[in-house]
Parts: structure tokens; C-alpha cells; sequence
């Protein structure tokens, strides 16, 4: 099952898309916030479509397309989780997952323009797996608890500033990470049963030239491992996102020159969608 | 003027505190959030108070006392902000502030109890001055602009555990930051005009001994210049917390132990009032 929400920033309208239709999700939940996700959303969605009460949204494909949950109350991310993006940062494999947050203002639509920060020479981008809890989640005893934790996936960029993340920091690397709008989001939800997690290709491109192409079954640390080790330090809600690190490809790694304005990144994660964005320039902000 | 929410967890009620006194908030707002605090709050309580709007809060003593502000969009912390502590934890003063996030359910009541977390030896205090955000903030010019979006001023406890945040971390310190409940914030939000923000005692004590016994006049980066540095690499949401970095006397620092299951920190900061929390044993939670 796919969910997401379509329409102006703040004003999003939650659907699902069933046969590349869009219906109407609002009879069963006022929007894909952790209260819905956390309440069989699924089983729930099925019997209203099967009931027929779900009509649907006319001209969906003309509305903006939004993050496909609402701000979470934390965005968690894993660093270094491919091994040759690990060595790209001149980094060894991490023994642990890397915890690591973003600011919850950071999730916005897929397509959206990303600004590019006052002073930046270094923005760069990072093709993720994003994990959408469903359950409160603490101290799992084991990775195979995961599984019953997590309402969907997500395409993610975690955008990042290098020398706000790795120079000005004093090695705390959230400054680089959590600038508005640094984590769009979506197109879709999709749900655990559609998607085979750990075996999917992610690609990213910039003025459609190739960057990052690999697949999530080269992650040093699964999925489940990932919400597993989370759970033992810190309390997940319904609704939270987890971006699970990102492959080889990015400007870091010294091949590929830093985003300037006007450029453009298209990713993309099998089964789960692509994104494309504009980066701008600060000053040309709205 | 002194705003605190009263009541048990996930319903408290919103209050104005005057020469003691409780009055009820909610004929001016539903909750202290970051709606409230962007539009005028002073001015509008004064008005309500002086029309009598808002009636005495009964029983509001027997109340159990909660955070002062809505859990945030975010916690944003200040590392290393007073030079002694930064030389307790065997490091230069900073060059620029470093900035780490803490998951904002960390946030609950000044006198909730404290769950140590599984496994943790080495859990730690830190009293800090919590600075709520009142406005929008980004890309301030200078730190002059900082006081115009500032709503005012809570006792927090950065609590932290060390081998969490330095040992399995990797050198990312979010990991030790953000257990559930990991940041008692309040008695009272307090309003700028009621305070010389940057001349004030802070003191933590536990079990009755004092641990530490500074003032923010001894931070290496002043409040205006923490927002003015934040706001240079993220967006502030009004209702957002700022923690501004603690002083020496913790644990860390090798001369007290660490917390165990039984022990009880109190913390003050002058005329922001103060905080007790008892700190329970994982197995003891409820």
C-alpha cells in the first residue's frame, strides 16, 4: 500500500494511491500522522476502500506533492552504513551503527526546491532508505522485534553542508545537516509488505549525470539491526524517521564537484519512488 | 511574568503564575506552544489578567508540575559553553559553539522521576540554562537580533550518559543525549524583562551535596551569540529549546560518581526556580 499527501506546504491532503489512483484518505484519518500510523493503517484503509468510502481526489496530479508523513517529532539518522562510502570519507567501517539527528523541519516534499545555506560551498547530497516507525519503541531484546516497529519506507535525500558538518563543528556533524528543508521526503509511504528492504537499488544523478548507485543489501548495518541498536538509547514514537545512511557517490568523496545553484538532483529508490530537486541560491530565496 | 503547565502528563494545564497565585490560561490559549508564544503572550495575559478573564486555578499546589512549553520541534544543545567544564572534560575552550541535538522527547516535568537507562553505569547531571525560542529565526545578522526572538528562560538537566554519548558513540554525542525523559525542563517559563540572563547562579546538587556552582556571566558564548550562531545553520521554531551548555562539576569530570538507582539531583538557577528528580532503576519503570 502506498500513502501520501498531496497539496500547498501545511495544507497536504493524505491519500492512497491504489492502481495509479488517488483517493481521499481524510474519512479514515485526518492526515499520515503517528496516531494513523500506529492504528493498523492498513487494515483500516483496505475496509474503507472496500467500503467505498474513500472517494476519489480530483486533480491529484496537479497538487504539489508533500513529505508523505507529517513533521516527525525526530529524525534519526546512521552514518557511514556502506562500507565504500565509509572509506570514500576516509573513514573505517564503524563497528556500531553512527547516531546521528536532524532537525524535524528538515522533511519536506520531494520535489521541492532545496535552498542553498547563506555562505555554502559545500552542499551535497545523499540518496537514504528512510524508516517510518509505527510503534513506540524502546529497548527491543532483539533485531527480529523490528519488524512489528515499522509502518513504511521512504526515498530520503539527507542533504548535507560539509564544512558546516565536518570543519565548524568540532565534529559534531548535526550543523551540517539540519538546515531548512535538508530532507525531502518521499513521493510515498510504502508499506513493509510491498518491499523487499534489504535488496533494493538506490541511485542519485545531478543535471542527470549518475552519482550513487547501489543497493541497500550492501548496508554494513540491516534495518532491523539499525532500529534494534536505536531502541536501546533512545525512545521511538509513531510517525519518526530513521534515514539509514548513504552509498558511495557523493561530493565528499572528492570525484564529483559540490551543488551550485540552478543544479539538479534526481534519486531514486526501487519500488519507493524518485525525487527531484532544484537547488537555489539563498538569495534567492521566496 | 511566570508561565507553567500543571496536571499529569499529556494534559496539563496551561497557568500564568502572579505573587503565587494560578490562573488558568486557557481562555487566551490552549497550551503553552509555540502558536502562543509567537503572538504576543505577555501582552495578551496582561490583558486577560487585567479584564479578569482568567479565573484561579483550584488545587493547583497538589498538581503535578510539568514542563513549561509543549514538547518542541526541537532541542538544540550547546557542548563545552563554560571553560572549566570544557577543562574537566579534557578539552581546548571551542573556537565557535558546538552544536549536538537532543530528540525532543526527552523533554518532560522539573520533578518527573528519571529512568536510568538499561545498562547505563554512567549517568550524568548537568543543570543549564534553556533558552525558548519566540519567533521564526534564521540567517540573523548579528547578535543583536537575538533577544527579539527569545519568549524567555527555563532550568533544564542535560542529563546525560558518558559511555552512551563517548564510548560506543563513534564521537557523536546524541547517542548518550537522548533517553526518554533525559531532559527535566522548568518549574516556570520566565520572561525576558524578568531576567539578567547573563548574571545568573546555576547550582546542582545531589543528594543533597553540592555538585555545581556557576553563573552564565562564565559562558564562553553568550545567549545572543548562540541564537545568532544556530540560526547561520538551521531554522528555530518558535517553542524550540536551546540548552546553553553546562558548567563544571559532573561526573565526567572524575571527581563524583556517577547516578545510581536511589540518588537524588536537585538543580537551581536563580529566579528560574528549581528542580528535584529522583533517578529509578531501568527494572523499576513503570
Amino acid at each position: 500500500m502506498k500513502f501520501a499527501r498531496l497539496g500547498d506546504p501545511g495544507s497536504e491532503i493524505p491519500v492512497v494511491i491504489v492502481d495509479g489512483r488517488h483517493y481521499d484518505l481524510r474519512p479514515v484519518t485526518s492526515d499520515v500522522n503517528g496516531d494513523f500510523l500506529a492504528a493498523d493503517p492498513v487494515g483500516r484503509t483496505q475496509a474503507a476502500l472496500a467500503s467505498g468510502r474513500l472517494p476519489e481526489l480530483a486533480g491529484a496530479e496537479d497538487l504539489r506533492i508533500g513529505a508523505p508523513i507529517v513533521r516527525p517529532s525526530a529524525v534519526i539518522c546512521v552514518g557511514q552504513n556502506y562500507a565504500a562510502h565509509a572509506r570514500e570519507s576516509g573513514a573505517e567501517p564503524p563497528a556500531v551503527p553512527i547516531l546521528f539527528l536532524k532537525t524535524p523541519n528538515t522533511v519536506v516534499g520531494p520535489d521541492d526546491a532545496v535552498t542553498i545555506p547563506r555562505g555554502s560551498e559545500k552542499t551535497d547530497w545523499e540518496v537514504e532508505l528512510g524508516v517510518v516507525i509505527g510503534a513506540r519503541t524502546a529497548y527491543l531484546d532483539s533485531p527480529d522485534e523490528a519488524a512489528a516497529h515499522i509502518a513504511g519506507y521512504v526515498v530520503c535525500n539527507d542533504v548535507s553542508e560539509r564544512a558546516f558538518q565536518m570543519e565548524v563543528s568540532a565534529g559534531q556533524w548535526s550543523k551540517g545537516k539540519a538546515a531548512f528543508g535538508f530532507n525531502p521526503t518521499g513521493p510515498w509511504l510504502v508499506t513493509p509488505d510491498e518491499v523487499d528492504v534489504q535488496n533494493l537499488r538506490l541511485r542519485s544523478f545531478v543535471n542527470g549525470e549518475p552519482r550513487q548507485d547501489s543497493s541497500t543489501s550492501d548496508m554494513i548495518f540491516s534495518v532491523a539491526e539499525i532500529v534494534h541498536h536505536i531502541s536501546q538509547y533512545m525512545t521511538l514514537e509513531p510517525g519518526d524517521l530513521i534515514l539509514t545512511g548513504t552509498p558511495q557517490g557523493v561530493a565528499f568523496g572528492g570525484r564529483f564537484p559540490y551543488l551550485r545553484p540552478g543544479d539538479v538532483v534526481e534519486i531514486d529508490i526501487e519500488g519507493l519512488g524518485s525525487q527531484r530537486q532544484e537547488f537555489t541560491a539563498w538569495e534567492a530565496r521566496a
